[in-house]
């Protein structure tokens, strides 16, 4: 899956543990990060989809632990999405330092398409296309 | 302001940072926790206050760090709650080791009643009543 | 692999989101919850084992979302480990309503063996003998 | 107390809670960015304060909730800081949205000097120094 830079940001010292770096489940927050701000860039801001009643709710999470990053870290958060099995959808995320590119974690999110009250619906038509417009290129993400 | 004791809780380690104590903004989450089983207690659950329509936000917290606890160290929660300035309310809390008794933080947090839009409503009379059922001594908190 | 009921907790209203339902990391937070209460059953804290300088750094995570908690919602964690490939450790937790029994997440933790700075180290024979331990029946959990 | 701009960011859909809004103690962890990038731009970043066995724990914090904030949201932070009864020091924080200007939090946190293991030292000279740096005017936050 081709993923595009989306996000930069810097670990709080909220994020920490007293190991001194990251705790875990930080990754997840920080993917969540990465899939707002790559469909803002596709054009298709999450608030507006939830705006039209679509919710993407996560039905599977899975993250990887590459290396240590410390508080004021700069970090580099680069995300993509794709159609998965036809009725949900897998965003994949990986997590590096800004400055060197050491990697941090990497991982996927696999979502179910919900309306507000968690029934399943089918996805829609709009969704769909906007995936398609992930750029090929990873060098295609002004 | 009369407070009982109403929860016991370990601190998490995802609620250390890398000074190895608990990070600041966890005494918050604690207080809820606190305002959460006093409620309980006093036969009042906050799920059936927010299934009256009847919603109380936070306009001000304050919390004094008195002391460190660290990863699995056990905790005693004592809470109290009164009226405060006729339209709203005020929690009060406080956390120590339950070995040993030292202090870890004391604060209070002062709420609004408002309904589910956010709009300011009248502290209704079976709230009022529930508040002066809390016990006089500290003892009588079984 | 055995699991064990090891813990009760309930959601906190931190741990929701504009969902309704827990934010998706507190999944990680509770799995956490769950293997700290998992060594204190098997006699074996986690602040001793890092007391002796042994470390459990995670290097992967899984979560399946299977049902929603809300606010207040009395959860049953349980939890079992295992030596993985040798040099590895590997946590199960499912977590379940306690009231009916429906399903809310389950999931895994990969764990390196590690000193204070993140170097690899060979599973210590004490905490393989005290893997050994865990109860063969899921009703052994007193 | 003077503030500067020092910071923008969005509301995490992790830091939502099931009223909509941000959940309470997510203040805190806002604040504390606006330190970490209220003393960058001053040119002694935390990091480096922390290298020279200079810590700043919490002694008291405090907050005002002036408004709601959504997931998304863009909001922008403006921070000052203060030497407080000589011993210790005070960082005050207002948060607003960035569209419109409408006041989010604003409130305080006090810290004491202490070193590595917890014990108070005296206020650095070069801390000192650091803090009347501050720029008198809030538009000279280049």
């Amino acid at each position: 899956m081709q993923l595009i830079d989306v996000l930069e940001l810097r670990v709080r010292y909220s994020e920490t543990d007293q190991l001194g770096t990251f705790y875990n489940s930080r990754a997840l927050e920080w993917f969540e990060c990465g899939r707002t701000e790559l469909m803002r860039k596709l054009g298709l801001p999450y608030t507006a989809t939830e705006g039209k009643g679509v919710y993407l709710p996560l039905v599977e999470s899975h993250v990887e632990y590459l290396g240590r990053a410390r508080y004021d870290d700069l970090l580099i958060v680069a995300s993509g999405w794709e159609l998965f099995r036809r009725a949900s959808m897998r965003f994949e995320t990986n997590i590096r330092h800004a400055s060197g590119g050491a990697p941090v974690v990497r991982g996927y999110t696999i979502h179910a398409f919900t309306d507000l009250t968690g029934k399943a619906i089918r996805p829609p038509a709009w969704l769909i296309e906007a995936m398609a417009k992930l750029p090929k290129s990873p060098s295609d993400n002004s």
